[in-house]
C-alpha cells in the first residue's frame, strides 16, 4: 500500500498515528506531495484525490481512498479487530459523533483560519485556500473564535472523561489531537485555562503510537520555505 | 428510541431512510423541533446536541447521538448487518470516503447558500445563521458555484456505475440524495445535462426506502411559515 502525504501536516499525522496503532507501518510506503508547491493541485495529483487534498491511500490493485475517516475505517477493520472506529454499535455511533464534531469544530475552522488569517502554505496556494474576496478577514477572525470555541467545548467533554467518545483513544481522539496541532502551526495554543484539555493532550502524545507522529514537526525545507 | 428532527428537512430525510430500510421505522418515536421558531438553538435542545441541529438519536437509557453519519452507523449495526455503512473493510472504506464528499461538495454549500443566499429559514434564525458580514453576499455565490461543481463531480461519477460509492444504494447516496434535495429547496435544481446525475435520482427517489421521504416536502405549516 501507499500513502500519498507530507510528513508533519495534520491530517497525514491522523493515518499515521492510525498505521503504528494497528501496526502496520511497515507494510505501507510513503510517497511525499510538495503541499508548498501546490503539486496536490496539479492534474496528476487531482486523478488520485478530486477534493486536491492529502492523505491518500493507495491500494495493490490501485484503489484510491481519500478523507482521513473513510481511511481510518479501511485500515481499522482490516484485522476484523477494529481499535479506533468502535466494535459496538453504539462505540461506532458514539465515535464517529464526536470525530466529526472535531472536524467541524477544530480541524475545519483552524484549516480556514491558517490559509486566510495567517500567511498559511505560502504563494502557490493562495489562489487555492485564500482567494481576495471581501470579507476574507472577518472571515478569518470569525474560524478563529469557533476555533476557541471548539477548544472549550472539547475541555468541557473530557471533565470527567479519559477519552474524547468512548473509553479508550479512538479516531475521535485522533481527530482533536490533530486539530490542535494543527492550531498551535497557525498560533493557538490551548489557553491555560482549558486544564483538562491540555491534561488530556499530553497523556495523548506520551501513547507510543502517537509520540513522534503528532503533526507538528514540519520538514525542515518545509520550515524554512515557510519561514518558521 | 426517539428521533428529535423535522419532517421534510434533509438531514432528517437522511435518517428517515435508514430507519425504513432497516425496519425501524415503528420502533422510533419523532419528536417535532420547531427549526423556524429556532427552537433547536435554545437551551433545552442545546443540551441534547450543542451543535444545535437535527437529527437527534435518544436511546432508552438517554444516550443521544447527532450527526446523521454517526446515528447511520448506530442504527445500521445493531443488527449486525450493515446495508448502508459498508460490510468489508474497503466498502467501508469507499463509502466514508464518498459520504464525506457528498457533505463538503453538496449537503455543506447548499446549507450556506441557502441561508446566505435565499430567505432561509427566516427571521428567527437570522442571527445563527445568516448573520451580517461585509463577505455575506460573495460567500453565498462561492457556495452556490461550489454546489454547481459538487452536482457536475457527482454526475461524472455515475458515469458507468449504478451508485455513489459501491454496487449498492449506501449512506454515499443518501447523502447526496438528502444533497439534490436541500439544494431545489434553496432553488437550484439539476441542470438538464447533467443527465446521469438526473436518472440515478430518479431511481433512488423510487426505492422502497426512499419513497416519501425525500427530504422535500415540507410541513404545510412550515411551508406557510416560510411563504412558499
Ligand atoms: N477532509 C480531509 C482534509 C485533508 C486536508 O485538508 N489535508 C491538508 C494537509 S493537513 C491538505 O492537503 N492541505 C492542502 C490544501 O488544502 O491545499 C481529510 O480528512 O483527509
Ligand atoms: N452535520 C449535521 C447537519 C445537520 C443539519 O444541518 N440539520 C439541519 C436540518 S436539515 C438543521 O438542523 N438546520 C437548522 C440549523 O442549522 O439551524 C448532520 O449530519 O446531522
Amino acid at each position: 500500500m501507499k500513502i500519498y502525504d507530507r510528513s508533519g501536516f495534520p491530517n497525514p499525522a491522523r493515518i499515521r498515528i492510525v498505521l503504528a496503532g494497528k501496526g502496520l507501518d511497515s507494510k505501507i510506503e510513503f510517497v511525499p506531495v510538495d503541499l508548498i508547491g501546490a503539486e496536490h493541485k496539479q492534474e496528476a495529483f487531482l486523478a488520485k484525490n478530486p477534493s486536491g487534498v492529502v492523505p491518500v491511500l493507495e491500494l495493490e490493485d490501485g484503489t484510491l481512498i481519500s478523507e482521513a475517516t473513510a481511511i481510518t475505517e479501511y485500515l481499522d477493520n482490516l484485522d476484523g479487530d477494529p481499535v479506533f472506529t468502535g466494535k459496538s454499535p453504539l462505540e461506532k455511533g458514539l465515535i464517529h459523533m464526536m470525530q466529526r464534531r472535531a472536524e467541524a469544530m477544530l480541524i475545519d475552522p483552524v484549516g480556514i483560519y491558517f490559509h486566510y488569517g495567517t500567511p498559511g502554505l505560502g504563494e502557490a496556494l493562495q489562489a487555492f485556500k485564500s482567494p481576495e474576496w471581501q470579507g476574507r478577514t472577518e472571515w478569518a477572525q470569525r474560524n478563529r473564535q469557533a476555533v476557541e470555541e471548539g477548544m472549550r467545548y472539547f475541555d468541557g467533554i473530557l471533565r470527567g472523561r479519559d477519552f474524547v467518545a468512548v473509553d479508550y483513544f479512538s479516531m475521535a481522539d485522533i481527530t482533536v489531537f490533530a486539530g490542535l496541532a494543527f492550531a498551535e502551526a497557525a498560533g493557538m495554543t490551548v489557553p491555560e485555562e482549558l486544564s483538562e484539555l491540555r491534561a488530556w493532550r499530553q497523556r495523548v502524545a506520551d501513547l507510543p503510537e502517537v509520540r513522534n507522529r503528532s503533526g507538528q514537526q514540519f520538514l525542515a525545507e518545509d520550515a524554512r520555505r515557510l519561514g518558521f
